[in-house]
């Protein structure tokens, strides 16, 4: 959270200014000399006797990244003061990073190539969302055919509580994110641009409408446009954050294909939709199913059922933890790479997606700060403060941990309930 | 062959009148006893002192048929004699028993339920185009999609050689006998019904056309009607003659996943086609890829890619045989059950089927009988024999070694040289 922007929090937004995503070289760096002297070294022209002072692999990443300098240090000029970007997480916009509540533990497993940070616009929680969420990508350029299976399947499978990930583009990607809307469901777009960027400009109100009811995700800054390559480098955040990938629609050389390659990379659940032999569309799901040993699927439930852990709907209680009630499974192997309390399991595998612990295991400050929420409508922080007898670093704090647990989101006037736990607390 | 009618072939002729094929207790006791003592048993009643004079298996598939014997006796009353038979097989039609040389050896993997005897149709030779043979089956209500698809796989495969096997009903049927036969190639029918029976009516004229360039075949008599528990009998041997079975369109009850399955059951390659996900008539074909493994194919490069053993451009020259000349592959494993020369590989992966033997690993004999041939046009079994120097029996049993092993097919006036030889002739 960037409310108050510590230096960790104003380094890491930085180095999305200065550097493109996905360098290797850049993550080694933050990963072994932390983001704040990276900064530090990038604005000194280096680290200090080429990283004495460090020693091991931090020694080592330092000194390539030394060799790389010149590349970040040319942005230089552009690095925004941290006002300005206190100042743009107040204009609805927020930055996450690793260890935030909202940052989703999964992207871990791209290694150095993990988004330094990420800039969202949406009322969604990244993180709870992306529990159970699957990918559903194809071309730009889809048949109707295509445009159908997409919004049908995301549709189906948002109804069923999990959340649609796409690019915002035209094609599958648009029919994908308005059949998940359509059906009150959450879904994520991942941009090559700035979230507050309106691209493809034919997409404005369809972007301001998952802000609305999910979240838009990227890793370059507030204004910063599309490119070609970053449309690319955009594809893997999109393949990790989801639990399974489903490719509906793609020509033999989609940047669809991309996306798929990035997910059974990662180990993702890779899927596809057939279609007729004869559409060049579909040539690239046959070739993912032929190939690459991807799932057939015929209907969202196939999806589903693909995506579940073998015996979802009853797992063996974790050694040394409270045995979960009934009907609520684990959540999919390797998809939260965070530790503690927040890492419980997402709802069961139909429904509406509800919180993932029950209201008895939060802290008392956490349960002071969801007692303060008003059954109906939404709440300022400062508000939910004086309610519950909390200082408002606290409160922010809490009600992130709520959010990435699933039992409060965002919303125009501050935070809300979950629809499902209001339903509770209305009974 | 059967121009003059032995008492094993007689006997298997009428085991065709009296029961239905697949019966695996007569197969049982035909393979313990022999067809003639097992016909013996039929007329008389039973087996003297219920198998007595047996010993083992024989004599406890003696006892299972002799409670059997009921059913089989009931048609004794339409059993043809011996001279009717034999008119039969000179009206266009021939039977071939297990051990003739038309027979395919590989229907002995049905086992007992192998048939009894298979009545011909045609002037291709069953078993030489069989040895690369696809199945291709799906829905008597095939859409446009289904249709095209069919005959366009059909008429790929026929052109590279291969023998497209189908059941000759309506839709993917007789879009596939269509499409190979429209490539010049060779397309083996197989009925539910006689041979001569022209079922379904409104294709009298694809029939005919089949058994001008290619075979029909059936395990009933000549005048036999179609039942529904026929197609089903039927399907194993579609399924057992192809080197592999591929469903073009088959809806979730269609019985092409009756044939999918023995393919599969048979450990024939299997493969389908896939189509909409929105389209009923592709759901079987989805089914057949999500659930029994079957392949995805989405040209008839992949069909034949599948069906080729790995490595067919070089084999190994197996142990003291000579090696085979270059581009002259081994047959698919598992295809040819029969012993010999006549067990030789079928040409390379792509052009038309050549002869499996080089004329130099012909007997004398045989090569005196290919020598007597007209290069071009067909020649009646006497002349062949006046020419030839050779006794007519000599001549017919060298007749149907070479058709099996791909020299000599048959034609309206007798024989004739196949055309990949006339064209090698006329050189």
């Amino acid at each position: 959270m960037t409310a108050t922007l510590d230096a960790e929090t104003y380094a890491r937004a930085a180095l999305t200014y200065l550097a493109e995503p996905g360098d290797v070289r850049l993550g080694a760096v933050i990963r072994a000399c932390g983001a704040v002297r990276t900064l530090e070294a990038i604005k000194a022209g280096g680290f200090p006797g080429a990283g004495r002072g460090f020693s091991g692999t931090a020694r080592s990443a330092a000194v390539a990244a030394s060799r790389a300098m010149r590349r970040w240090q040319v942005r230089l000029a552009q690095l925004p003061e941290p006002r300005e970007v206190a100042g743009l997480c107040r204009a609805g916009i927020r930055l996450v990073c690793p260890g935030d509540p909202e940052w989703p533990g999964q992207l871990a497993d791209l290694g150095d190539a993990q988004p330094y940070a990420l800039w969202l616009r949406g009322n969604a929680d990244l993180r709870f969302n992306c529990l159970r969420s699957v990918a559903i990508v194809g071309s730009r350029a889809a048949t109707a055919y295509g445009a159908y299976v997409a919004s049908e399947f995301a549709a189906s499978v948002a109804a069923r509580g999990w959340a649609v990930v796409s690019g915002g583009a035209y094609g599958v990607d648009a029919a994908a994110h308005r059949g998940a809307l359509g059906a009150d469901g959450v879904t994520v777009a991942v941009l090559a641009c700035g979230v507050d960027v309106p691209y493809p400009a034919g997409h404005k109100d369809l972007l301001d409408a998952i802000a609305a009811q999910g979240v838009i995700v990227s890793e370059w800054p507030p204004g910063w446009n599309a490119t070609r390559l970053r449309f690319l480098v955009r594809n893997r955040v999109i393949a990790a954050l989801a639990t399974g990938t489903l490719v509906v629609e793609a020509g033999q050389r989609s940047g669809a294909l991309n996306s798929a390659r990035h997910a059974r990379d990662l180990n993702r659940r890779l899927m596809a939709v057939p279609g007729p032999v004869t559409s060049d569309l579909s040539a690239g799901c046959h070739h993912i199913i032929r190939e690459w040993q991807g799932m057939l699927v015929t209907s969202a439930a196939e999806v589903i059922e693909h995506l579940s852990p073998v015996g979802a709907a009853r797992p063996e209680p974790p050694p040394g933890r409270p045995e979960p009630p009934p009907g609520r499974p684990e959540p999919p192997p390797g998809q939260d790479g965070q530790a503690g309390q927040a890492g419980r399991a997402a709802a069961g595998a139909s429904g509406r997606a509800a919180a993932v612990l029950d209201r008895d295991q939060l802290t008392p400050e956490a349960a002071a700060v969801l007692d303060a929420l008003p059954a109906r409508g939404g709440m300022g922080t400062a508000k939910v403060a004086v309610r519950a007898g909390l200082d408002p670093a606290t409160v922010l704090r809490c009600l992130g941990m709520l959010a990435a647990t699933g039992f409060v989101e965002r919303c125009d006037e501050g935070w809300r309930l979950r629809r499902t736990l209001r339903r509770a607390t209305a009974r």
